[in-house]
């Protein structure tokens, strides 16, 4: 399962583990107890309990289960990313391998967006215009055409890649593989997808946030329903 | 699986997830390629690349596989077990149901073991003879019971079960689920199978590294070779 | 700064680290500029900022302080303690050193609290009366006694000391340090001071709230005013 | 204490916490004594027990200590950096407030550097020569100079800020404070002070390394004698 983000990313989902009722199961271990099935409307179930353990904050039973996603995206992105403690990850390094020339170029709808929610993280005062956002993208593909004539140069004429890798842009494209129990997925999720965070990470943790719901439709459903 | 230990204990696996090419893929992702295959012994493969990997501390690849475990042990081994502080647990709580009438009796070739990795752990000074060994397992078992006597005369006059516990004993049986993603599962090994920790949490960390090599034989091989 | 918990228990200030400033410097640092100034009721100043990031869950700054306790307590209430991944922690070792023979006796008012919060936690059933509470502490102390015996005579008879422990009571005492940062303190906080958690582990919390409201009043009054 | 790093960039201590003896003191909770003082060559004390402590991997008591540094490097250095997970950290955003204009400029001997323990970081096959190294350099100062302006140019017409920064080079320095305990400390340090670490991470890691052992000599020292 893979969905585009972007112009050239993507989220991949590598593989998951447990599912919802591995939940409460472990849940069942503190009062030793095992599953007694999900319930229906007329006789709930243990879908009333995995209600309960989630609303309640007894998040150890989500540490039981998880997933590992690969991830293309720029490098101010997967910065952001990597703030995130509890994640294991393994990235492309520009040390050892160039890193090849896809780079992000944002859409002038999204760089005439106003952020409501994040003034901060806007324009230092001055409002784009479409005309300007048109001729700022220009500029931007161009820009990217001559860090990448730099980098290449620099690479041709024997210099060390670790050295060579610092003309390329923050919007340079790196993949990484991130893997995290479904606990911390959805504290990332509750971060990344708040409209304070930046619009780029949001999509990414959209399509997270998709991909769980398949793997854990319950307990997504949950984490969705706030 | 699930693999006795001591006289009333096991470990029992749950679920693992990722294999040993996950490991490889992974590791991968920095230079932007795949699995190449393991190779034979004429033409060596990606059995290099893990060797490589594990031996020059490498470790985040081994983080993107993991494995949960069930166990059933005496409260004291899940005290120290606990102290790792990179699993994940769901435990039987006393405070919400009263813990059955299992308690570790150690057997007297047991309480016999000279420990020479680890002499501060053994006797204060007196040499423990058999006859000795075997009297004091008596004493022990007895003590079970007036604990166990204790304990449910408390239960059954309406003390708080969260404070009827404060006469069970140390041994008394306890039950968890544990998981961990493999890197940090071969750090447990690493302290656990140590000569220097108690004999009874060695035996758990056996069985689960019998497990782990049952999942994960290429990299459990180079951990079971130092 | 010492405070008395419990029968015989303690919580006693280590050290502690940064202080409310450094929480704004640390903030700062974001948008590259310094602390302003707390500022007075007429021109409200870095109070203001601080008040920002304790409420919108900018939780990193809070990292940049911290602190280490000693604490005695009993053997279930540090169990219960340790569930907490994020703090550091030395421990008194029964392996090493026999544990002291100080006991966690519950007062008869204890015994008689209605935790209307945790009614799982309370008796199976029948209602504990104050006569029968009277009986059961003696019982209770008789069977402090009664293990102490028990221990004493195994280390005695030379059983190694690591083994000896399984007949001590999960009341007995022992001692550990344990430091996190103010962050981790305040999420400590907030599930062991909440009415869900057990009564013992409460006035541990609150010793621990008591002297971090010392160490840094300007957020502890953040948290503490929830 | 503040060292200059690279052409722009500092390690300054903000602030350390614990000592030698504060470890000494914890590791001996496990056998409820205290400090006992250092000792002599004639009559050895707890210099021994400190030794003794490191060379076993007994770390709890190492992370009684601690530090937190502000630092000031080029993002991919930080990128790096941050790949810690167990430091705590609070960065300058590009998202909130431009980044000045200071991009790291390798030196001509830098660039010219073999880097016999990590070849796979160097040149992809072409020798770099010094002529070319000069040339390289100029054209890396050019291409910065080019970033600045695009990128104030994008700030100056309105684009927002967290958008303007992709015309960033990975090479533009940034602010962080990092904060850890000592143990922590000392794994960054055994990484990222090898010869395997990238040049410009090892020169933050050496004044790491200096400051720390101005803090905490004896432990450093015995981390410093392998």
């Amino acid at each position: 399962m893979q969905v585009q983000i972007l112009d050239k990313g993507y989220v991949r989902l590598i593989e998951g583990w447990g599912d919802d009722r591995v939940i409460i199961e472990s849940a069942r271990v503190s009062t030793q107890k095992g599953f007694l099935g999900w319930g229906t409307d007329a006789a709930p179930g243990d879908e009333k309990l995995l209600r309960y353990l989630y609303k309640n904050g007894h998040t150890s039973p989500f540490e039981m289960c998880g997933a590992t996603f690969e991830v293309k995206a720029p490098l101010f992105v997967v910065h952001q990313w990597q703030r995130h403690r509890t994640q294991s990850y393994n990235e492309a390094s520009a040390r050892y391998a160039p890193l090849p020339n896809d780079n992000y170029l944002p859409t002038v709808d999204r760089m005439l967006m106003r952020d409501s929610a994040n003034k901060q993280a806007g324009s230092t005062g001055e409002t784009l215009t479409r005309e300007d956002a048109e001729f700022l993208q220009e500029r931007m593909r161009d820009h990217y055409d001559e860090c990448q004539y730099q980098y290449q140069r620099m690479l041709d004429r024997g210099m060390p890649k670790e050295l060579a890798r610092c003309v390329l842009p923050t919007a340079r494209y790196t993949v990484m593989r991130a893997s995290a129990n479904l606990h911390n997925w959805m504290h990332f999720l509750k971060l990344r997808q708040d409209p304070h965070a930046q619009w780029e990470i949001r999509q990414y943790a959209n399509a997270v946030n998709a991909t769980l719901s398949n793997l854990f439709p319950r307990t997504m459903e949950l984490f969705n329903e706030q």
